[in-house]
């Protein structure tokens, strides 16, 4: 049987083989096909390091010869031999998984240096002082990502030799610093690790190969899953490359470039480069690097060979592209190309644009905007009027537009801890590190005193669609005693900030926001949504404030109006209280008569700011205990207010008390026992209609009457008879002929089951995935949160099943009761409201199993419009 | 189109016609085509019945034409006219479902009367007394049940007129009385209800009609049929026979009687009469009646005709029938029969020698004695030591067999208020009526000072199992006062007392009790059971007593045993708190070490108690904060006992608590928080094992480890893995080369849908149908109850899900986790352990989708076992 093929060489991949070789892998094969200056490698496949985890962490022997052979093919490519002092083979080793996740696994250079291969490197390349840089690089990385020595702990013997010699920066140290510097740090090593820095080369690379799959599986790496959603199980590939040098010396150097701008999207080449350093010097942001422009007059014709490089890339990726180059002794190296990460607005903008220029379909730059990066333009920007009159305090780099305002904190643990206290949190730091990723996503956004605009803080804030001011080289800061100094002014843990990430400009106050519109590409684009998607897009509204601002942002009905949060109004909750307080029917409908004006006020308001839209009205659904106070003090009020004894309430209260209150006396099951309740609700339903519809006679909304949690077509036929009888009577006595639609909700798992039965007694079901998912799973969401931490990390669960749909359970009874539903009534309209109705996975889904809309809140609306646009376009492929 | 037949005469039915003319009258029509001596008659189908609710309560004037066409067919068949005074036809009009409901519907005798009619029956019949006597029994029939005015209200009139004539019987009104005592009836009901008595008799008997559908949803009935399972669609159909009469003078008659004893099963004809009668003064026990037997020296003749009959009957229908009879002038006629209610213990005779007499097969006969009716049999008996001794203060006539010990109540409400106290309650009563079902259905037995063994009392305790001493006549009882007097003792409300349903005595004493045995009858009739039934009946149980008494009833295994329980023994608890206050995993093992060896114990004990036979262990289930005190004062002591501060215990508890603990962090969800959990329980189980096996090398039986709560492959495969890794390491290390399974429960939703994947990681499935109950329909057991009285109030629900299964609903999803399961895992074994499990309708069920077995609490055992064996022939049918 012929081995499985678990290494292939650059020559043997391209583009369309992701999955197996990772997108950096893809890229380099499909790079190196396209004839580009690639520095040769060989990539270990996303397979091996399944396989790794299967066999208990370990390369098997099969793959290890795999990797050898390749390493012999790699020498007859490059002329040069794997630990040969006279012409040395020396590698870079990096993670590549099949999306790109910058920054959260391990990358290793300058591999296959020892003491030997050193000394011939200096020799053979006449630049000491460049071999001996690369190896304490070396070993620095090695002991880092390999042996888990923090790197910080070098940087330390390295800050000691500068102030010994009185020197700024890394380049001006001599070889023979250089040298020193290699024999504290091995002096170091043993100390700590009790044991030789290997000198085999090939023993570096297997190690080397094992810390990267190892880091899959790394704190951050795993955050960063979840936060993408991606599968632990892809697992990463590793990527060998041959060396190629930007530290040896001034013709030297190294950059990272985007082909138009990833904060804009302006159609322009954007970049920074570091005239002789290696790449991680400019990712980590330590020293500030210059402008690509800056190389258009320092190196002419590199400048001129990569604009054309860069230009071939975007137009062969149809994308805006990222790319990481080397310049070696005057010449250029590509070392990787990937569609660059950007933000909303850069995104939309070349979506727009890549359309304008010819380049793309505009089916295709659907696809080319995350629907969730939306949120960041939807949400408040900073007003005009106020922003004029502040005063910035400095400016940084504008690394990633929009407006932030917050207190500030100056680490993660600072950062979590004010989250929780419900406050508004700019994360302020000298410079960011993966590390920091989980305290920066709870973040407004980032001010960092070093960087530059590709630095970490930069390209983590344009991803997450966060605001950030990077490289504010004025300011002091003291991250342990909790201050930093800028403008003249000294801002302290929790101090209010203003970032402006499209100025950079930083103030020391709080600036007033005013809400989003849409606008310009952002309208283009949403138009293109609405020319493709099948799914209409509701929101979840119950005032007409919500309502209006979700018609703003493109909804076409109200899918769900949550009519309990009308009752609680402090002006309401009396007349709720009386009749949950009521000792019999007479009572309890004296009660609802009160109600009755206020609730029909609502309902007319939310109608005309509804237009001709539909609006879904949900009947009252939680237990009525949630109404009643449950605090001594405010229980002792309450009695004095309804001129009831404190006896009495609390026995109320207890009866009302409920062990699982989820699962208790709500929804239809209230308007079981009170009809009184439903009728009421219906009163005010189709009396606002009439007066509605008398205002605007041009009015043709038919309003949606929907009963939640049926679990049975009895309960359902029980209530709907009291609708019906209710609404007819009005309408009868009105001498109107109009339509109403009576429907239900879908959110019991019994009535997916019984979605035959229950379809012949309603005009539409409404999937409550919320309460679907919790009952379907039996996971309470209020108590879930403490053991579903333990599923995460023990790799239980991979994905909330609260935030996206799950397919594999929650969605096999939503697709039941879809299929049971139109069995029976094929023209039953089908819709979604629960919080997965504004999520771009489970939209995808919802699309796919056929319903007609879904609905979710105001600000979402605009994401769902380009997830169901997405969804079409995905379909067809 | 031909007309719907909603009227059939009894010459077109037969006894196959069950579901559409009742049990009674298809029985009518079968006797009629035996050509039994039945007085002709007609009966309006159940369909109508249905069609009169659909038809808002009102009877279609098709039906009624056809009641008249019909009317006028017996009329020709009789040679009587209906309100003709000369040769007037009178009519009976009786309420007849599907099965025999006794007691809980209306019945009119004597239909067809007015002033003029009565006075042609008497001068007619010569016998005028009867005439009148007849109508002024009439008028108080149709008072009450067509108009409502209570029968009581009446007897109010006739008890006075007895003062003032002196006289003790009915029987010694002159026919002068009886004119007048109708006179003071009809100024009576014109009186209370402003209109006359009707004179016309067909609209007597359109009344009556309604009146007897309308009685298909009184209270009784609705709780009768609630108790039996009894479908309220099915409707009820009205039979209208012509009139014989029993209270024609000293040569007429009327009497039930029961081929077998309903009491022992006796092969003796068993049953009582009263001379100069109508039917309803035997059944209300208002005169005590004679013994059948006595018939003989009466009415010789008369008495070997009857004889003849009731033996034709039996043969005819293979089972003990229960006749009413009337002896009209010296003629004998049959008004109905039907399968005898009996007690547990007769039906088990009576089935036994129906086979041995060659009446009927082992098969049919298995159907003779309700599963449900075994629990009779397995509930105490008193102790016969403690009996001997004891002094009986008097005795009745032992009505219904048993052993009944409780504490004295005179009507309903005590009864339903001890109860709710936790009293066990005896009820002493005059004499019980109709009204009084939903006391007797909770108290232990019944004692009545009047009424014979067919009296309304002795009725209900047999068809409830209950025991009932009944026509205690030298009982002194005021029911308002709240004493009886007897034995020259006086018992008030509360004291104890103790009835011998077997001897008829009455003991003024608490006398205690001993465990039931299977024996004699039971033994044989159980042994065939065994010989049909396919699935295995296993045991609830948690203690070796349990296991001990389920195998003595038959169990085949353990099904369920819960650990939780063993944990809240006063001795382990604090070891249990230990475990949960731990602050960390070392803390935790420490505390679980303490636990190890009385769990290991626990297990030995029940594996040795259950011989061979498999017992499944489920691994800690309910929330941790069940194991938490929750008073303040608890709280306190605990904090002591345990060494730590109240604080800390009370940041625990509250840490702990959960909204809806039911969904909360429970099941295999704490062995995801907590693998050392299961890493002990499984230590205990197979440490255990070992043990069992090296003192019993004979010793087969296979530990079942049952992870709870699975709702996805990974939870299980997760759990699995430390329970894999903990048994197979002891297993090595004591060189025993056994095995054991590991298998979750289907409890979840979700688990249903995933049962495909979850089987690859299951060696076996039970069906947790109480949590999947609770779950599928959303109804928390804990809060139901309170909304669910709503459902069956409005008809919404008709039977409660958590007693029956739900088929429609969560049987579909049981069903499709069988299908998906055994579709990757074809031996895959399947079986429930929710209380389900002992419930005959959903054991016909789980027969039906081919589960292995069902497991139940000890005492239902015997009544799977014949549930079980049941299905298996009702499979075949």
């Amino acid at each position: 049987m012929a081995e499985h093929k678990y290494v292939y060489m650059f020559t043997e991949t391209d583009e369309t083989m992701k999955n197996l070789v990772g997108g950096k892998g893809a890229n380099l094969g499909q790079m190196t096909k396209l004839g580009l200056p690639i520095p040769q490698g060989f990539t270990v496949t996303t397979e091996a390091c399944t396989y790794y985890y299967k066999n208990n962490q370990k390369l098997s022997d099969d793959i290890m010869k795999q990797i050898q052979s390749s390493l012999e093919k790699l020498e007859d490519i490059t002329g040069k031999k794997f630990g040969d002092p006279k012409n040395p083979l020396l590698v870079s080793v990096r993670s590549g998984a099949r999306v790109s996740m910058p920054g959260m696994m391990d990358t290793i250079l300058n591999l296959g240096l020892n003491e030997e291969v050193v000394a011939g490197l200096a020799e053979a390349t006449g630049n000491p002082s460049f071999a001996y840089d690369s190896y304490r690089r070396f070993i620095q990385m090695y002991s880092d990502v390999v042996m888990g020595l923090a790197k910080s702990r070098f940087e330390e013997i390295i800050d000691e030799m500068k102030k010994e010699r009185n020197i700024e920066y890394d380049t001006e140290f001599t070889t023979e610093d250089l040298k020193e510097m290699i024999t504290n740090f091995k002096a170091f090593y043993k100390k700590e690790l009790n044991s030789e820095f290997p000198f085999e080369p090939k023993e570096q690379l297997i190690g080397a190969i094992n810390a990267v799959f190892e880091s899959w599986e790394n704190p951050r790496a795993n955050y960063y899953r979840k936060m993408h959603n991606i599968p632990s199980d892809w697992g990463t590939a590793v990527n060998v490359q041959s060396m190629v040098y930007g530290n040896m010396g001034n013709t030297s150097g190294t950059g990272v470039a985007f082909t138009r701008n990833p904060a804009t999207g302006e159609k322009k080449i954007y970049g920074e480069y570091l005239i002789n350093a290696q790449g991680e010097d400019v990712v980590a942001g330590v020293r500030t690097p210059q402008q690509i422009s800056a190389l258009e007059n320092e190196m002419p014709e590199i400048y001129q060979e990569f604009m054309s490089l860069a230009n071939k890339l975007e137009n062969h990726f149809r994308d805006m592209q990222d790319i990481e180059f080397t310049i070696e002794n005057g010449k250029l190296y590509l070392l990787q190309t990937r569609s660059g990460k950007r933000t909303a607005q850069a995104a939309l903008r070349i979506a727009v644009e890549l359309v304008e220029e010819g380049m793309l379909s505009k089916e295709r730059a659907l696809l080319l905007v995350q629907p969730e990066q939306l949120d960041d333009l939807l949400h408040p920007q900073f007003d005009v009027a106020a922003l004029k009159k502040a005063q910035p305090i400095g400016a940084g780099l504008p690394a990633s537009p929009g407006a932030a305002c917050g207190q500030v904190a100056f680490n993660v643990e600072q950062v979590v801890k004010m989250r929780k206290e419900g406050k508004q949190v700019v994360l302020v730091r000298l410079e960011t590190s993966p590390e920091d990723i989980e305290g920066m996503h709870v973040s407004e956004g980032f001010l960092t005193a070093r960087g530059g605009m590709t630095s970490h803080a930069a390209v983590v804030a344009r991803g997450m669609g966060k605001c950030c001011v990077s490289g504010v080289k004025e300011m002091e800061i003291s991250e342990e005693k909790g201050y930093f100094k800028l403008g003249g002014k000294t801002l302290n843990l929790g101090d209010w900030i203003s970032l402006d990430g499209t100025t950079g400009n930083v103030y020391a106050e709080q600036i007033p926001t005013v809400p989003a519109t849409i606008s310009g590409d952002f309208e283009t684009f949403m138009s293109w949504c609405d020319e493709f998607r099948r799914l209409k897009i509701r929101t979840n509204a119950d005032t007409p404030k919500d309502a209006k601002q979700a018609r703003e942002f493109g909804a076409e009905g109200i899918g769900l109006c949550r009519t309990e949060h009308m009752f609680f109004d402090s002006t309401r909750i009396k007349a709720m209280r009386e009749m949950i307080l009521a000792d019999n029917t007479e009572q309890r409908t004296a009660a609802l008569e009160k109600l009755l004006p206020m609730q029909r006020g609502d309902f007319e308001a939310l109608f005309e700011a509804m237009g001709n839209f539909p609006v879904t009205v949900r009947y009252l659904d939680p237990p009525l205990h949630e109404f009643l106070p449950t605090a001594p003090e405010a229980i002792k009020e309450l009695a004095e207010e309804m001129g009831v004894s404190v006896e009495k309430l609390n026995t109320k209260i207890a009866e009302l008390h409920e062990t699982n209150p989820m699962m208790g006396h709500r929804g239809c099951r209230l308007a079981v026992s009170y009809p009184e309740l439903a009728e009421m609700q219906t009163k005010a339903v189709i009396e606002a209609y009439i007066n509605v519809k008398k205002r605007n006679p041009e009015y043709t909304a038919v309003p949606e009457i929907m009963i939640p949690l049926i679990g049975d077509e009895k309960e359902l036929k029980y209530v709907k008879e009291v609708v019906v009888n209710t609404a007819d009577k009005i309408l009868k006595e009105s001498n109107m002929n109009v339509d109403y639609h009576v429907g239900t909700m879908i959110e019991i798992p019994r009535a997916a089951v019984r979605a035959d039965h229950i379809a012949k007694e309603a005009d539409f079901f409404s999937f409550g995935t919320n309460d679907l998912t919790q009952m379907t799973f039996g996971f309470s969401r209020d108590d879930a949160g403490k053991f579903l931490s333990d599923y995460y990390s023990k790799r239980v669960f991979e994905s909330d099943p609260f935030a996206r749909i799950d397919q594999n359970g929650v969605g096999v009874l939503v697709e039941m009761a879809v299929e049971k539903g139109r069995s029976v009534k094929s023209n039953l309209k089908l819709g979604v409201c629960g919080e997965h109705g504004g999520e771009p996975s489970s939209i995808e889904f919802f699309n796919r199993i056929g319903l007609d809309y879904v609905s979710c809140s105001p600000y979402r609306v605009p994401i769902a419009r380009l997830a169901a646009a997405q969804a079409v376009v995905k379909a067809k492929k």
